[in-house]
């Protein structure tokens, strides 16, 4: 299903090449101030332009339509919507037959008996995630003191970034990169036991955002080459302050008190420029097959915003999960 | 909360040192067979006793309540019970106001404030995985022919397993390892748009066993270091079947057809022999530590059955969705 | 929380007066044919303008905005919305510190903490069942052969539906009504054990329709009368057909192949014409309140359409759990 | 499935000739304090002995198996399980090819294909309600000081009870009643918006007790016959008191403060003495049946404490999702 949360529960819809795409957020407490500049800045930072990233240039304007009144939020559901504008589907009719490695082509018209709509990734497109950094910005309020920060910390392998990007735009070809995340202010006791525990529900909406591969928490999988008692984190103080933070944050599934650091793995844009192997569905035929259209050469560029927005909205959920009780 | 899954859900109960532990599974087909023989073997593989293993030796041995008549499931819910036997509670009482590195005893003491079960980790035990690979043999009938194996591919950051436990051993250290884990005889079209990806559901799970820190699908964290025309798996059937499987058998978070792949970090055991320096939460005074009581040596060499377990819980809850229609 | 359903998932959202109502289905299969004109036929027995109902006349044009391609659903979220244009929110403002007798003034007062849109009754509003008849129309085409039909059996305790209205319009009173519903071809087997039971769920779902204030299967509050000889339904098929239809086609909360029968209670529409006492929330004193705005006489008079919606939209759920399997 | 709630979610399981019956409370709040006395009254209520019900008497002793320590709850899950000791399964073998009337055999047939434990009404059995019973006791304690009380109103459509009975045994027939249900010391405000209505919630919730079959808030049936003008509640006071409790304590499904109200009607027990004709679902002919075994005359009269149980559950649930913000 499409939707994700227990209290702070996210529902996102809509197609690459539609009328639209959107999100709602259902349950999302009465009274948070909520005002159009306010995300400004993260649109900016997820929108295209930058080097590496596709000239495609969506005014990403978000149409508030439902549950803010008078620039608060009123309690019911909080529906944000954009307008699809700058849609170019005759790219893309073409590959209807013939699905592009690396993308959901093939497995979307398996699973949706050809009905699905195959312009631009439809429903798979990473403009999808617009919803979800709109959602990010009224999550981040709910969960302040907490905030969350995310940064690049390599594109294909390199931790100098301008350099694997001119390499891979010189190639004609495209890389990942991973990228890290912090939240600081963290309260001790987030998370639930066993299967709700802060690294499951962080990583099950992580693997939501397309090309993700892989997630870590603190040490991740240099952790299974340690000792352990070089892993553990010494407590040093009785609010759970730790001298390290190979656990990123979390013992038993629970927040700790210290920074949340996880990592993510982005696989490498699946469109590039030049030809690609691949079969026809139909004649059975094996092909040439030439990506049109506009492709980011780097799409990892554009994740920590999502990244973040994210993680928010996993926290806002969480924030209020532990405000319960009786 | 402690229950996963939409359709077949399992929900897990019980404390180390208490009554039992057990699990419910609700939404099972009725007409599964179930026979006491079934559960023997991934229960000997998960048992203690191998080399870098706690001796703690409990008969484990499964008892179903409910929810099976005749040897076959009923369709009314299916719990299995553990009883609790070899429980040596003084090795644990003393730890109450120092908190063990690496264990949820802060936080667990902090979010339930003070009436969790602290006895041997309690709720937080490694224990209650028992229910876990208990419901992972139903599961394990339901999604055939689709089949799942998991094992390790090293511990302590070597393929010799048996020298790294060696060594561990006699510096009264612990060490972690990584285990891969592969699907096959996977149907195309598992997995549900956006949230509900075949990862998203597969991390969420795997993230809910104690001391995973990390989970990566096909090329995982080395994509982030391909070229996209490396990466990209070339289709090579109109089955789906592709060249290579980077992608972990996995696109737009949609099964493929190919065999699903991934690998998870399991961080050292958190208990060490030999003094840690930890915290006394009611002084406030640093003190030394020395965990008593049985520990593993690395207690990944028992995570596989439980990956193999947890993975066909998924499995079987996604395959029960596909099958949905109208 | 604004959603219902498990495989088939409806969210709503929007106020009365703010940019629109709408609704998101989650869960509609690939492959279910939709026209703008499927929706006249149930909208306009929804509109208002008959006698006894309310001169307010939106166009009630749906407008689909995502999950549907070329005419068919895609599999991917399907949301339809609704354009508010005829709101007069003068008629409003004025009752913002005394609460409507009858109405959700206060309550959602209470609970927004004074955030709410209270214009027209906001989130509150009947309005948003606009939504509910769209997804019905749906559910409608999932659940065939299967039919759902829903009628008036009484207003103001008559059968004489005109007498009553009349006698109403002359008084400038409100009054209610009760409203039969009946479901044909309905296959054995719907609804789950315990609490899921085909009973709980229509009867979830009837409570969330505005002004429903009871709800009864079969023979209802007249079984609580009756003996068990007479009340019991004889099986004379193996299919399941019984003489007699007592139960309303359920057993032991699942359907029994005979018709689904039961009958909802319509309270009188709160908003009356003429002076009502009530009390100033920040004065303290109490009032007369004359409730301006357009009112409906009997709003038991466009339920039965959204009853009917509501029905289709419950067994389109449970129809697509009962095909779920192993 | 055979569990309800969101943040206090009750799972039942067990069948009534099997091992055990029993409930999994998930979501309690750590640091209620729990007592096997606690249970007592309410098990003595609803045990069986009383005039017009079954002499089977099962001790009821509930077996606190997992989520209690020293006496307190600790915030994992609370498991309750009950032996069934008092089992003369042979009662019930020869009805496996002829459907009781009025009872789940058919539809369980049908719908389990066969593997379904028949005996004795299996998981159908309301016998089940003893774990409802159990988390009623735990669920009381978190909702106070709202309390619930519930009465018989009227059993075979008389007040005068113990005359009813008699006629009803004479008879060697059945009979039904209707419950009324009462809480007090509600606070504002509790209720989601929409599907989740306290209406919707608690109606949910009755029909999962075998036997009802209507439930009605406030002057439910009665108020489809009543004058606007004379169904509307004044307020007299800022705190939400009305004059009147004509909407059952709830306006727009969210409590409104004053005492919430409803009715439930439960249909007389299907199993009785003497000849019922019924189909046999092998040969399909038609037989005469005898239904052996130990009923109640009027199970109504054991239906309030499950009634008061069942209620406080879903007021926990909703006490605490009140409870979250931001």
């Amino acid at each position: 299903m499409n939707s994700f949360g227990t209290q702070f529960r996210v529902s996102i819809f809509g197609e690459s090449h539609g009328e639209c795409v959107g999100i709602t957020i259902d349950g999302c407490p009465a009274g948070i101030p909520v005002n159009p500049e306010d995300f400004t800045a993260d649109f900016n930072r997820r929108r295209s332009g930058g080097k590496g990233t596709t000239p495609r240039r969506e005014p990403d304007q978000p149409k508030i339509m439902t549950g803010v009144f008078n620039n608060f939020t009123t309690g019911a559901p909080l529906t944000i919507m954009f307008d699809n504008t700058d849609t170019r589907s005759r790219d893309y009719t073409k590959l209807r037959e013939t699905p592009r490695p690396g993308h959901a082509d093939f497995t979307a018209w398996k699973k949706f008996g050809g009905f699905e709509d195959y312009r631009g990734g439809g429903h798979f497109s990473g403009r999808l995630t617009l919803g979800l950094v709109a959602a990010g910005v009224i999550a981040r309020k709910i969960i302040a003191p907490m905030q969350v920060s995310s940064k690049i910390l390599e594109v294909g392998g390199k931790t100098s970034i301008d350099e694997a990007i001119d390499e891979a735009v010189g190639k004609r070809d495209s890389i990942g990169g991973i990228i890290g995340c912090t939240v600081t202010g963290v309260p001790v006791g987030l998370g639930e036991p066993f299967f709700n525990s802060v690294e499951s529900l962080l990583a099950h909406m992580m693997f939501a955002i397309p090309a993700i591969k892989g997630v870590e928490f603190g040490s991740g999988f240099a952790a299974a080459r340690m000792w352990g008692s070089e892993h553990n984190d010494m407590f040093i103080s009785t609010e759970g302050k730790t001298a390290t933070n190979h656990a990123g944050g979390i013992n038993g599934g629970i927040t700790n008190g210290n920074d949340i650091e996880f990592r993510v793995a982005v696989k490498p844009t699946s469109s590039i420029h030049g030809k690609q192997h691949t079969i026809n569905l139909v004649t059975g035929q094996m092909i040439d097959l030439e990506v049109e259209g506009r492709h980011d050469t780097c799409i990892a560029l554009r994740v920590p915003v999502i990244v973040e927005a994210a993680t928010a909205i996993v926290l806002a959920d969480l924030k209020m999960l532990l405000a319960k009780g009786a």
